[in-house]
C-alpha cells in the first residue's frame, strides 16, 4: 500500500470520507487511489476557491471535516480567501496540499513555492508530512487538528514521494472537538450582572446559535430582561418558525452602536466584543460603547450552549421561557423586482428545511427578516468577509445534506469570483438553487464609496465599482456550466421562477435583475 | 493632497501608468483619487487573479510595471498564482495590497490576515508602508524593487489611515534595471568551451530570448557548430520569419533528457541548468547529462544580450552568421479539428506583429513549429507552471500594446481558472482573439497519470480528469460577459471563424471543439 492509500483510508477511518478535489501531477497517486477506496467521495471543482469554499459548507453542516486536494503553493493561493472564510467561521476542514518529491525541491523547478508561508495565516494546525512512515500520524492529526476545538483548518503538506512510497498500515480514529465546561463561578458572575437592574445586551455567536443555544439565549434574556443579539455573521444560524428569533448586529458600525447604546453589561457566549468591519475616518473601531463591562460566559473552546443552560437556571428562568418564532410567511408579492420584493419571494417561498447561503450583500438586506417565520432552516454568511464564498459553501452544504434543499442568495459582483461552483453542482446533481441578485454594480462598495470621507465620487471612480459596462448575463453563463437558469425582470416573473426552481431538484438557477 | 492622490501622482511620476484593481472598501481612497490623477488609467478585473496575471502580462510587453490593487489577505491570496508565474517570468509587477487602517489592526476584524507571510512567498520586494509620510518614498522603493533586477513583484501594502491622511508632496522618479556587464573572462571561458570540439549545448533564456540575443546566440552556436536550445517556458521569446528560431527543451523530462544527450559542454546565457518540471519515480530530476560541464555565461542580472555579442565576438562569428527563419506559413487546412489542423490554421492566419499568450497545454504541442516562419511575433509562455494564466496575461499585454493583435490559445481545463479576464476585455475593447482548445479533459493530468507510475487508472481516477459532465459551453460562457464567440467542430470552420475573429477589432472568441 503506498502512502496515498493508507492516507486516503486513514481518512476514511476518521470520519473524513468526501474530498474536495482540484488536483495536478504532484497528486497523481491520490487520485489514482481513489479507485482503490470506494468510501471515499471525491467531488472535482474546476478552481481551487469553490474546492475550499464547498469544503467549508460541507464542515459547517456536517459537523466534520471534508477534505479538499490541492496542487502545490499556488493551487493552495487559488484556495486562501475561502479557507480565510473557513478559518473564521472556525470550520473543521483538512486542507490536503500536494507538493514535489522531497528529492526535487532542492533543484527550484517551477512550481515550488514556500507553502508553509502561504498556509500558515489560514491553518490552526500545520504539518509538512516528511516519509510515507510518518503519513499515517500525521493523517490522524490533521483530523483532529481539524476539530480543535476551536475548529479549524488544518494543513497537511503532502510531497509526491510520501505518496508513491510503500507506507504503513491505515489508522481509525475517533476525532471530535472536546469541549469545556464552564465554571459556575464564571456564570455567576454573568448572572450578578445580568441581575443588576442594569441595561444589558446577551451577544451570542459561534457554537451558541444553533437551537439549543438559542432556546437557552432566549430563556436568559427573558428572565434578565436583557437585549439578545447574534454577531453579525454567524457561521451556521438555525432559525425559523419554532426556534427563538435573533437580530444580528449590523455590518455598518453606525447600526451597531445603536444596537448597543445604552448597555452597562455585555455578556458574551462564544462571541467577541464587537468591532467595526472595517475603519473609517472619525468613527470608532471598538464598538462597545464606554462604560459598559464586557462579561466573557464562553469562548469558541466552552460548551456555550451548556453555559447558557446554566445562566438560564441561575437566573431562575422557566424550562418553556423561550421565546419562539411564529409561523409566518409574507405574500408573494407583485411588481417591480427589487430588494423588498425579492425578499418576500423569498419569505413566501422558502422550503422546510432549507439550507441558505447568503452571499446576498446589499441585495440581501431585508431577506433576514422575511424569513424569520418561514419554516425552519439554517443560515450560512460570509464568515470573514472574503466574497466568492456563497456558491462553494452552497456546493459543499449540499453535498453534506442531500435530502435537503440548498439555496444560495448571490451578489453578483460576489457570484463572478468563484461561479465555477455550478458546473460541480450539474456535475453531481446537487440541490442547489441559485438566485443571482444582479444590481448592476459592487453596490457596497458606492455605499462604502460614500461612507469613508473620500469626497464626491468622480466619473472615473464609480466606474469602477460598476458591472454594467458589460451587463453579465448570468442566465448564458449558468447555462454554459450545464446548469438551467432564467431571468426574472418583475416579482411576479421571480415568483414563477424560483417555485419552479425549488420544485426541480437538482441544481437550477434564478437571475434577478434589480434596477 | 492625501496618502492615495500622492500615491497615485508618485507612480504616474515613475512611469507606472496603468492600474489593474479589484478594490475593496480599504482601497476606496484609491479609487476616489483616481479622478484626480486622470494620467493612471485604472483597470477593473472581476477577480484578483485576472489582475495579477494582466499585471504580468502588461509587464513583459511594455518592459516596465503596472500596479495592481488588491483588497487585503484574501484577495491577495486570490492574486498568488499569476503573482507566482509573474516571480517566475521576472516581470516588474508594483502589487499594491490595502489593508485596514493601522489603529484598526488590533481589534482583528474579520478580514484580518498576515499578508507579509502571504506575499513573501511571490515577492521579491516586500513592505507595508508606515505612515502617509513614508509613503511617497515606499512607493519610488516599489517601482525600483520591482524593476530589480532581476524584475519581480515588489508586494506595498497600503493600509486605509496611511492613504486617507495628509502625505507630503509626490516624487518623480527614473527607476530602471541596471543590468551588469560580464567579465571577460567568463566569456573566454565559455568560448574555450565551445572550441574545444566536444559536443556543446547553448542554453538561452530570459533577457536573451529576445531578437538581439537570440541574433547573437545563433552567431555563437552556427561558429561552434554547438545545439541552440531555449529554456521551456520563456516569459517572452520574439520568434518568426528573420528571426533565429530555437528549439525549446521539452516539458516531458526525457525529451530533454533526448536534446541533452551526448552534450560535453552547456552554455547558460540566462536560463538555468534544466530539471524536471515534476518528479517521477525513477527518473532523474536534475537533466544535465552525466559528465557535461556547466558554465554560466550570463545570469538574470546580468547583460546577456551583451554577453553572447561578446562570445560571438570571441569565437570570431561574423555579423551575419545567424541562421534566420524563412518566411513559410502552413496550407489551410480541412477536414477534421485537431492538435495538427488547430495549429496549421493558426500558422496560416498569425498576423504581423501579433502576441501569443500560450496556455494550450496538450492540444498546443504542433502550434510552435506551425508558427516558426509566420511573421514575426511575440510568445508569452506559461513561466510558473500556475494555470489560469493564459487570459490574464492575454489581456494585460493589450492593454501594453493596443497597436498589436494579442492571440491567446487557452486549454478548456486552465480557462475556467480566470475566465472573468473575457469581460475586462470586453469592458475595455482588447483586441484579444481567444481560442479555446476545448478536448473536454484536464488532457495534460491524463497523459501524467499514466507516467507516475500509478497504475493503470480505474473509472473514479479517470473521472477526476474528465470535464464532458457537463460539456462546458465557451459560446455561452463569453457571450455571457460580453464577448463575441463561436464554435468551430472542423479545420473549414475554425479557419473561417479564426479569420474573421482577427479581422475584427475588439475581443473575440473561437471555441476550437478537439474530439
Amino acid at each position: 500500500m503506498n502512502g496515498a492509500q493508507a492516507l486516503i483510508r486513514t481518512f476514511v477511518g476518521s470520519g473524513v470520507d468526501v474530498c474536495f478535489a482540484n488536483p495536478g501531477t504532484s497528486e497523481m497517486h491520490f487520485v489514482a487511489a481513489l479507485d482503490d477506496v470506494p468510501e471515499m467521495r471525491a467531488v472535482l471543482g474546476l478552481f481551487e476557491g469553490v474546492v475550499t469554499g464547498a469544503a467549508d459548507g460541507y464542515g459547517r453542516m456536517a459537523g466534520r471535516p471534508a477534505a479538499t486536494l490541492l496542487h502545490l503553493g499556488p493551487g493552495l493561493g487559488n484556495g486562501i480567501a475561502n479557507l480565510h472564510n473557513a478559518r473564521r467561521a472556525r470550520t473543521p476542514v483538512v486542507n490536503v496540499v500536494g507538493d514535489h518529491a522531497t528529492t526535487h525541491l532542492a533543484y527550484d523547478p517551477p512550481l515550488t513555492s514556500d507553502i508553509e508561508s502561504l498556509a500558515r495565516p489560514v491553518s490552526r494546525w500545520f504539518r509538512c508530512s516528511a516519509s510515507p512512515q510518518a503519513l499515517v500520524a500525521d493523517a490522524v492529526d490533521a483530523v483532529q487538528g481539524a476539530f480543535g476545538p476551536p475548529g479549524g483548518v488544518a494543513t497537511l503538506v503532502v510531497p509526491a514521494d510520501v505518496s508513491w512510497l510503500e507506507a504503513g498500515d491505515p489508522a481509525t480514529s475517533r476525532p471530535g472537538a472536546v469541549l469545556d465546561t464552564v465554571g459556575g463561578d464564571v456564570v455567576a458572575h454573568a448572572a450578578k450582572a445580568l441581575r443588576s437592574g442594569e441595561t444589558a445586551v446577551l451577544l451570542v455567536g459561534g457554537n451558541a446559535v444553533r437551537a439549543r443555544g438559542l432556546v437557552a439565549a432566549s430563556r436568559v434574556a427573558n428572565a434578565a430582561g436583557a437585549k439578545l443579539l447574534c454577531e453579525t455573521f454567524p457561521a451556521r444560524l438555525e432559525r425559523g418558525a419554532g426556534l427563538p428569533s435573533v437580530e444580528r448586529l449590523g455590518y455598518l458600525a453606525e447600526f451597531t452602536i445603536a444596537q448597543l447604546q445604552g448597555a452597562r453589561h455585555l455578556v458574551l457566549a462564544d462571541a467577541r466584543a464587537p468591532v467595526s468591519f472595517f475603519a473609517y475616518p472619525g468613527i470608532p473601531g471598538y464598538l462597545v460603547p464606554d462604560g459598559c463591562e464586557v462579561h466573557t460566559l464562553a469562548t469558541g473552546t466552552d460548551d456555550a450552549p451548556g453555559a447558557l443552560e446554566m445562566l438560564a437556571d441561575a437566573l431562575d428562568a422557566p424550562p418553556d421561557a423561550a421565546l419562539v418564532e411564529s409561523p409566518t410567511r409574507p405574500e408573494r408579492p407583485t411588481g417591480p423586482l427589487n430588494a423588498q420584493t425579492v425578499a418576500a419571494t423569498i419569505g413566501a417561498l422558502l422550503p422546510e428545511g432549507a439550507v441558505v447561503s447568503d452571499e446576498g450583500n446589499t441585495s440581501g438586506l431585508f431577506v433576514s427578516g422575511a424569513t424569520a417565520g418561514a419554516p425552519r432552516h439554517d443560515w450560512l454568511c460570509l464568515t470573514g468577509g472574503a466574497i466568492g464564498q456563497g456558491l462553494p459553501v452552497a456546493t459543499g452544504a449540499a453535498v453534506a445534506c442531500p435530502d435537503r434543499k440548498v439555496l444560495c442568495l448571490e451578489a453578483d459582483g460576489s457570484a463572478m469570483y468563484t461561479l465555477q461552483s455550478l458546473w460541480t453542482q450539474a456535475r453531481e446533481g446537487l440541490d442547489v438553487t441559485t438566485v443571482i441578485l444582479n444590481n448592476g454594480s459592487y453596490a457596497i462598495l458606492e455605499l462604502e464609496l460614500s461612507r469613508v470621507g473620500a469626497g464626491d465620487p468622480g466619473r472615473r471612480a464609480r466606474g469602477m465599482l460598476d458591472l454594467k459596462h458589460p451587463e453579465l448575463d448570468f442566465v448564458a453563463l449558468a447555462t454554459g456550466m450545464g446548469v438551467p437558469a432564467t431571468r426574472a425582470t418583475s416579482a411576479e416573473e421571480f415568483t414563477v421562477q424560483l417555485e419552479r426552481a425549488l420544485a426541480s431538484a437538482g441544481p437550477a438557477l434564478v437571475e434577478a435583475v434589480l434596477r
